[in-house]
């Protein structure tokens, strides 16, 4: 019997603690050739495109999710769960917050290996779903004493630092302007959809570990060279998929590309990561294929232990 | 909310009038453009790959229908409904019938189209699933007579007629080769897994319609060039999909390439199909990509309907 996984489902079952251990098991299993994740494929439509994302956990199970790019404000995304041995479909999840989650557990994991130890501010620029669920996820891993905010429009500004209160128990307010959401931050997320820079790497201290989860291509950038110049450490969680944007990720060309590590190795202790509490250090989030299977497999097996 | 069919249910609500009906309405709007279907995307697992084919009914809806070829006797299909304006998840159907009857309802309409209009006696080789969904479509396109059925194990053709009979109510008999059972049939289907020709042309009838189902590549099909010489009209469901397997399809090459026509515009009487009564005629089926959501938002229609 196939389960059935609504975006309630999700949020009612997959918790922070779950969801970055099951991603920190997925980077470690990329890492070492477990996890199988080729470049996506997709389908031509009129309008936008159908995208699939494979990914393969060997001898336990393969699947995928599928996703489109018409730009539909309530579109819905899929992810599908075969057991490797009869090729059944164990779990399918329907919506967004699978995927939220899946984005916002790789960033936790990322604050958890690069952030300093004590790392203990956070700030932020964007307010919505992805910017939720990089708080969400850095909670889990660093004991936060307090969340700053900014983008363009005060009312969402002030409704997430309100529900960073309220959801997560963390002091929060909105400020107005980047500047302030960042500067003296331990860590720092950028989550916007602006295809130019909205931070500039002076406004960094210091020991600040950034997570980057817009766009990061060439021409099409939330932020600038000066920011990948001023890192100590840059890390992504697909090294594959960072070297396959068109147009190029920023981080993935010259001189850039060969201090790119991958996270799954930091996190494996086969590469260094932060190595002094002054590097700033940055993560590239690309969305490692595989990984909402990963949650998936997670979901079904905790749903099925419960009987 | 999400609809979610099982085999089960695709059994229960999707009968052979209703899945006719709505594949004739896929080829005319395959023919006239209205659905779009892109070449099959694939993604590169370690031992199979996993396939996605999408389709568009303009402003209706998109979708795709998800495979994989490990080669798991249990593996499962998925076949997933977008809403073309809200991009949301309208149904979801998990299992095989849904393609089976797909394939057995194309060539249902290809019997429907380019048979006699008296033909009232089917042969058929091959005793699956494939086998079985040609059988239940044609007879709903034609008052069957008699069907004869021949594959490789005894107990399997003696089941398969035994289920004729039962389920559909025809007069079936197994018969003990594949010559009994195709010669003096008005119409003849192929549905074998044999990479090497299970009949020759000689063995045929004139007048008769045949339907391959199976293997239909150069080097690898269940029938000869000679079948191809014998024929009089070709058809297909598909021409971008035929014109692209690896290895190239028999008839997808010279000198047949050129004489085959599509079995949406000669449904919508835009090529001509039969015009002799003892004309032969051939319908490869390909499986029009889109087809299975097509069939996916009929269903779905109907149990929104139902309330």
């Amino acid at each position: 019997m196939t389960l059935l996984f609504t975006d309630d489902d999700v949020a009612a079952q997959l918790d922070g603690p779950t969801a970055i251990g099951a991603i920190r098991a997925a980077l470690l299993a990329a890492h070492d050739g477990r996890l199988v994740a080729p470049p996506r494929a997709s389908a031509a439509l009129r309008g936008g495109r159908l995208v699939t994302t494979a990914g393969q956990l060997i001898d336990q199970w393969y699947g995928f999710r599928s996703y489109d790019t018409f730009g539909h404000p309530e579109t819905e995304q899929m992810v599908v769960l075969h057991d490797a041995r009869s090729g059944r479909i164990r779990a399918i999840a329907v919506g967004e917050e699978i995927g939220s989650r899946r984005t916002g557990a790789l960033g936790g994991v990322a604050v958890d290996v690069l952030a300093r130890p004590d790392a203990a501010t956070l700030g932020v620029i964007g307010a919505g779903g992805q910017a939720w669920t990089q708080v969400w996820a850095a909670a889990v891993v660093r004991p936060l004493r307090e969340v700053t905010v900014y983008c363009r429009t005060p009312a969402r500004r002030a409704a997430f630092a309100a529900r960073v209160r309220a959801e997560l128990g963390v002091p929060a307010r909105a400020v107005d302007s980047a500047e302030a959401a960042v500067r003296g931050r331990d860590v720092v997320v950028l989550a916007t959809n602006s295809p130019t820079p909205v931070v500039s790497a002076a406004d960094l201290d210091p020991g600040t570990h950034v997570n980057l989860v817009g766009f990061k291509q060439h021409g099409r950038s939330e932020f600038g060279p000066d920011l990948l110049d001023r890192a100590d450490v840059m890390v992504t969680d697909s090294m594959t998929q960072a070297v396959s944007y068109q147009p190029p990720m920023l981080a993935a060309r010259a001189p850039y590309l060969d201090h790119l590590r991958d996270l799954g190795a930091v996190l494996a202790g086969a590469v260094p990561g932060r190595t002094d509490s002054r590097q700033v250090t940055l993560f590239c989030s690309v969305g490692l294929a595989g990984t909402e299977v990963f949650l998936l497999d997670t979901m079904a097996r905790a749903a099925v232990a419960r009987g």
